[in-house]
Order: C-alpha cells, then sequence, then structure tokens
C-alpha cells in the first residue's frame, strides 16, 4: 500500500464547496486503483480563522505543513474581512516561498463539447510556466510622505538564478510537448529587469537548438491567447505575466473554474502546492453551483506529480467525458450542481 | 480658416503606410467642413533613422515638435535593427514624458458588421485610462553582478500626483458617459505600489457618490475583458495594466488593427501625440493589407481633442458604415487594400 499524506486547506468561500468535491474524486480513485492510499489532514486556515486568531495560520504553520507530501489548496482571500495583501501574504505567498515553489505550471486546452468564449477556436493547448518566487512579487520598496506627496515605490527583482530555473523548467517540458518556447516580455518599456529577461532567455535557449523559440511582448501576447492561442505550446513567463496569462488562459477555456495549477518545488525539499487559478469567489457562495472542475482537474496535477500518472490520465479522461456529456455547472453553459458534476466525474472514473 | 499644425512621424514598418492613409482622410475632411486646413510637417525619425544618426531622433528633436498643435504618429520599433528599449525610450515614451503627456486614452467597443474574435458578444463600449507617465515604466533600477550572481532590480514608481491625476481623469469622463470606474489593481501580490493604489483610488472616489466603482485584480480583469466585456465602463489602471489591457481591449473588438489611442497633455502647456494601438508589424509591411482604421479612428480623437467633434463624429460614422459594409482588410475578414478601405471612408466621409 503507498500513501501519501496530504495537507488540505480549503481555505476561503468556495473553496471550501471545490476541495471537498475535489477529496471525494480522490478517495474513490483510491478504489479504482488499489494498493493507493491518500490521507488528508484539513487545516482550518483562511480569513475566517484570521478574524479569530490576527493570523492567518498559526506561529508554527509551516512548520506543521513540512512532513506532508503535497498541499492541496482551495481559495484564499476575502477582502471583506481581511485585506488582500495580508491574507495572500500570509499563507499562500508565505507558503510558496518557504517551499521553495519557485515553479508553478499552469495548462489551458480546448475540450470537446466545452463552449468557448472565443468564435471558433481552433484546438489549441499550451502551458504557461510561471516563476513563483520573486519578480514583480516582492515585498521590498515602500512609501515616503503623506498626503499629495505621498509616493510608493515598488521593486521587482529578478536574480539569474530565478530567472533561468522557470526558462530551464519551460524548455524540458517543452522537449516533451510540441518543441517550441514563448517568452513573455515587456523590454520596449520596462526598461532593467525586461531587457535581462531576454538576455537570459537567449543564453537558456541555447543548448536546446532543437526547440523553436519567440518571445512576444506581454501586451501582444495577452492578446495572443485570444486571436491564435493554437500557435503556443509552452510560455515562459514571470510572476506577475504569468498570473494575467493564466487567468486569460482560463477565460478562453470557457471558465476560470476548470483551470488547474501545481506549485511546484523543484529540488524535491519541501511539499508542492497544489491550488487552481480561480478564487474564492464569494458571489458564489453556498449555492452549490461552484465548479470543481478546476480543483479535480488540479488533482490530477498532485497525481501525477506524486507519480501516479496511470490514474492521473483516468481522472483527466473521466473530466473529458463529463464536459462533453455537458454534465456541468452553469459557468460552462450546464445545469449541474457542483456534487452532480463530482458524483459524475466518480461514475466515470468507476466505469474506467 | 482655421488651421492645426500637425507633426507626422510615421515611424516604422506598416506607420509608414497607415500614417499617410488617415492623412489622406483628414485632408478630405478639410474640403468636407471647410474653413479647416491641416498642415503636416513629416518627420522620418524611425529606427532606420538610428542606423544613419545613432539617435532616433535629431537633438533639438523635441524643441522642433514643441511647437506644434499635435504630434500625429504611426508606430515604433523595429528590434532587427535597433533593440526595443532603445528605439522606444528614445522616440516614444521620451515624447509622452517630456510633453507630459500623462494619461493615454484607449476606446474598445463593439460595431455592427464587425466580426468579434469572442462567441456571441454582448455590445460593449469601454475605454480604459491609462497613467502615462509612471509606474511600471521606469528607468530606476539595474543590475548587479555579473553570470550566476546577476540580479536585475526593476523599480515601479507611483506618485500621489500622478495617481490622483490619472483617476480624476477617469472619473471625469465616466461622469459624460456610464457613471462607472473600475480601478485595475493587484494588491493582493504586489505588496506597496497596489495597496497605495488602491488607498488613492478610494480617496478619488470620494467626491463621486453617483459613480459606481469597483476593482479588479489585474488578472481577473483581464479574463473579464474577455468574459463579460460588456460590463465595464471607465477603467483606471497602471502604465503596465493598461498597456495589457487596451491590446486585450483590441483583441476582443475584432483586431489591433482598428484599436485607437490619444496620449494626452492635460495642462494644454505641450502637443498632445495620437498613436494606434498596433505595432510597427514588420511581417506585413508592403503587402498593402495594413488595416488604416486604428490610425482614421486616431486621427478622429485627435479632431475630438482639437474641438472639431463634427467632423470627428462624421468620420467615426464614415468607419462604422465602412466596416458594416465590409469593406475591410484580411485582419478582420475582409479582402481590401489598406487603399481601398482608405478610399471608401473618404468616399462616406463626403456622402455625409
Ligand atoms: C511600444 C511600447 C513601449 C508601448 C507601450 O508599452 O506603452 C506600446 O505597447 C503602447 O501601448 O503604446
Ligand atoms: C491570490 C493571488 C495572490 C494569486 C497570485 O497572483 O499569485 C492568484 O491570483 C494566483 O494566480 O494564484
Amino acid at each position: 500500500m503507498k500513501t501519501y499524506d496530504i495537507a488540505s486547506i480549503p481555505g476561503d468561500g468556495i473553496g471550501k464547496e471545490v476541495v471537498p468535491a475535489a477529496i471525494r474524486v480522490l478517495q474513490a480513485a483510491e478504489n479504482v486503483h488499489g494498493g493507493l492510499e491518500f490521507k488528508f489532514t484539513e487545516f482550518p486556515w483562511s480569513s475566517e480563522y484570521y478574524l479569530e486568531h490576527n493570523q492567518m495560520m498559526p506561529d508554527d504553520g509551516l512548520d506543521t505543513l513540512k512532513n506532508f507530501d503535497a498541499i492541496f489548496l482551495g481559495a484564499i482571500g476575502n477582502p471583506e474581512i481581511v485585506p488582500d495583501h495580508i491574507s495572500l501574504w500570509e499563507l499562500l505567498i508565505n507558503i510558496r516561498r518557504h517551499f521553495e515553489q519557485v515553479i508553478n505550471i499552469r495548462p489551458a486546452r480546448t475540450f470537446e463539447g466545452l463552449s468557448s468564449k472565443l468564435a471558433n477556436p481552433k484546438d489549441f493547448d499550451l502551458i504557461v510556466v510561471r516563476e513563483n518566487s520573486e519578480g514583480e512579487y516582492s515585498e521590498v520598496g515602500g512609501t515616503i510622505y503623506q498626503g499629495e506627496d505621498k509616493i510608493a515605490i515598488q521593486n521587482a527583482i529578478f536574480s539569474r538564478k530565478g530567472t533561468e530555473r522557470a526558462m530551464n523548467y519551460a524548455f524540458a517540458l517543452a522537449n516533451q510537448r510540441g518543441k517550441k518556447v514563448t517568452s513573455a516580455t515587456k523590454s520596449n518599456g520596462i526598461y532593467h529587469s525586461m531587457p535581462f529577461w531576454d538576455d537570459v532567455f537567449k543564453d537558456v535557449s541555447n543548448p536546446f537548438p532543437e526547440i523553436q523559440t519567440e518571445q512576444f511582448h506581454i501586451d501582444a501576447l495577452a492578446a495572443s491567447f485570444v486571436t491564435q492561442p493554437e500557435r503556443f505550446d509552452v510560455i515562459v513567463a514571470s510572476n506577475l505575466f504569468g498570473d494575467i496569462l493564466t487567468d486569460i488562459g482560463a477565460a478562453i477555456m470557457g471558465s476560470v473554474g476548470i483551470a488547474p495549477a501545481a506549485n511546484i518545488n523543484i529540488n524535491g525539499k519541501y511539499p508542492s502546492m497544489f491550488e487552481p487559478v480561480h478564487g474564492s469567489a464569494p458571489d458564489i457562495v453556498g449555492k452549490d453551483i461552484a465548479n470543481p472542475i478546476g480543483q479535480i482537474w488540479t488533482a490530477k496535477m498532485m497525481l501525477d506529480h506524486f507519480g501516479e500518472t496511470d490514474i492521473g490520465d483516468q481522472l483527466l479522461r473521466a473530466i473529458e467525458t463529463v464536459i462533453q456529456k455537458g454534465v456541468v455547472t452553469k459557468d460552462i453553459g450546464g445545469k449541474a450542481t457542483t456534487n452532480e458534476v463530482t458524483d459524475e466525474i466518480i461514475k466515470q472514473l468507476r466505469r474506467a
């Protein structure tokens, strides 16, 4: 029996609805597969937790998480209760950094039967490799003066090591896929960091003559996700640009509700974290209409990370079948509830 | 006779094709309207100019431009010849800053008969007010160390004055339009500048109780431009976020080839500059297929800026008619050449 110890953090809003749904699917996967066990330990860390404890997680929170095989997270953030920059930096970004989850990967692709937001889209299948530890997300900087004279200075920090790491990951991935890497830059407008980014990209691409490369400024790239997503394979992007592109990727797929993500600790020292692209969506909480597919596809990425790719692939096929049958939530044109979609995925998984 | 002295800078690539087209339209507008004269003085400043002179414009370039009523620019950039950050900072961004063109406005809307990249889009009509002088586009920062240890630090600088100015412009504009302002933020990830941005937004909105406000993180906002553009009226954004959003705005309209823009000097001390959203598009140069509508609609924004709104509105109606008739270039589904589209717009303008 192979056992995986997983820390689950449902978090805020619909995180509390879709994480239990995905856990049900993983438990069904145990039975289908045999010889596999997922042990979940749930942590209530969230904006509500903050209200009570004045912090997003206990002092020894990171220590507690350290020993798990993975962290399975729903969504964090409820600005009505806790300002976003506090809830996110104390929990999500804190975990990403502390556990050196330096790469964030997020696929986007067409599904048969899924009505896209694009008119007559060609089939596309792309994956964004996002630098996940530095760049524009930095606590370096501050403000000076008050009132009319106030100035805020925000530092973006790009290290050769961090940039190279993300790009190398992208090239290795492209090597197993479509053999093309697109670099998201903005070296025409952002004066220091982006020309540096371009230089590193050139250096990293050198040992990969068989991989096609191109670079797009982020404005044109964002637009091209809408006008010609089929031209992309692997896209490598900074922390902020990756964040923006992957939400657009989710939108062109059909809904942010189905987009998955993985925060990868590439040196194997610490647990990786799996969290979908969508947020806590306070406006649809409690209605049983949250799309569970993002969280469930995220579970598939966790299975792949464990090396359990057989069951991971079966799970993806179950998702494909359910989408094709149209047993889906309102955001992608269906009428099913969160739990109905989940049940149908479990049914398809059992059938496999 | 009212005379406007306009400096035209066709620039690179298709800029040299669409600027002459738009000038032909403006000359036709003179005749239609009467009592109006546009005097154009052309400057060859471009990447090719750089090859010869080792600078994008002569030392006294800004001094020369200062006395014009407006600057009418095509597109700058040809990275095969001059690195983008040099060509853009020496010319485009230099002009924006030197002439205190602190606001950039860019509309995006549906047109009857224009096939959108979106499936069944509802009618939308939005305008992005972009802070155009500071923020993420800053030459403050640099690099340290070489090779594996190299680190690039990029400062984004947000002043209260600059931020407030853009937001006030957005509220004034919303007051004449749909009475709603959306703020593009990223205060959950970008630690100093974006919470500051949010604070200023709250302060600026206070005196406008009749204007509805909302804020979106840039990732969700970019996605919402694709999934629900009809919900937006005026969007206020930083330099970088505005850049990204307006390219997406162009894409959902149908093509970056039709999107117009204005760089506004709001204190009237210096000329404003009018340049479309699209770039120099080296790949389609010389084929007579560049869409002239972006440049021609940009001319309409220049007319509005001069206060010549009658003829500006007539020009927009001519554009609408031509799009509806389908006399358009390939990028938006037609077969017409740059010059055929231009001729048809002139014909419609004469008919008005
Ligand atoms: C060419 C580039 C520097 C410029 C910008 O980013 O401002 C362009 O994309 C624009 O939007 O006018
Ligand atoms: C919540 C926020 C800080 C986060 C990010 O920007 O990284 C989210 O948008 C994401 O993409 O995971």
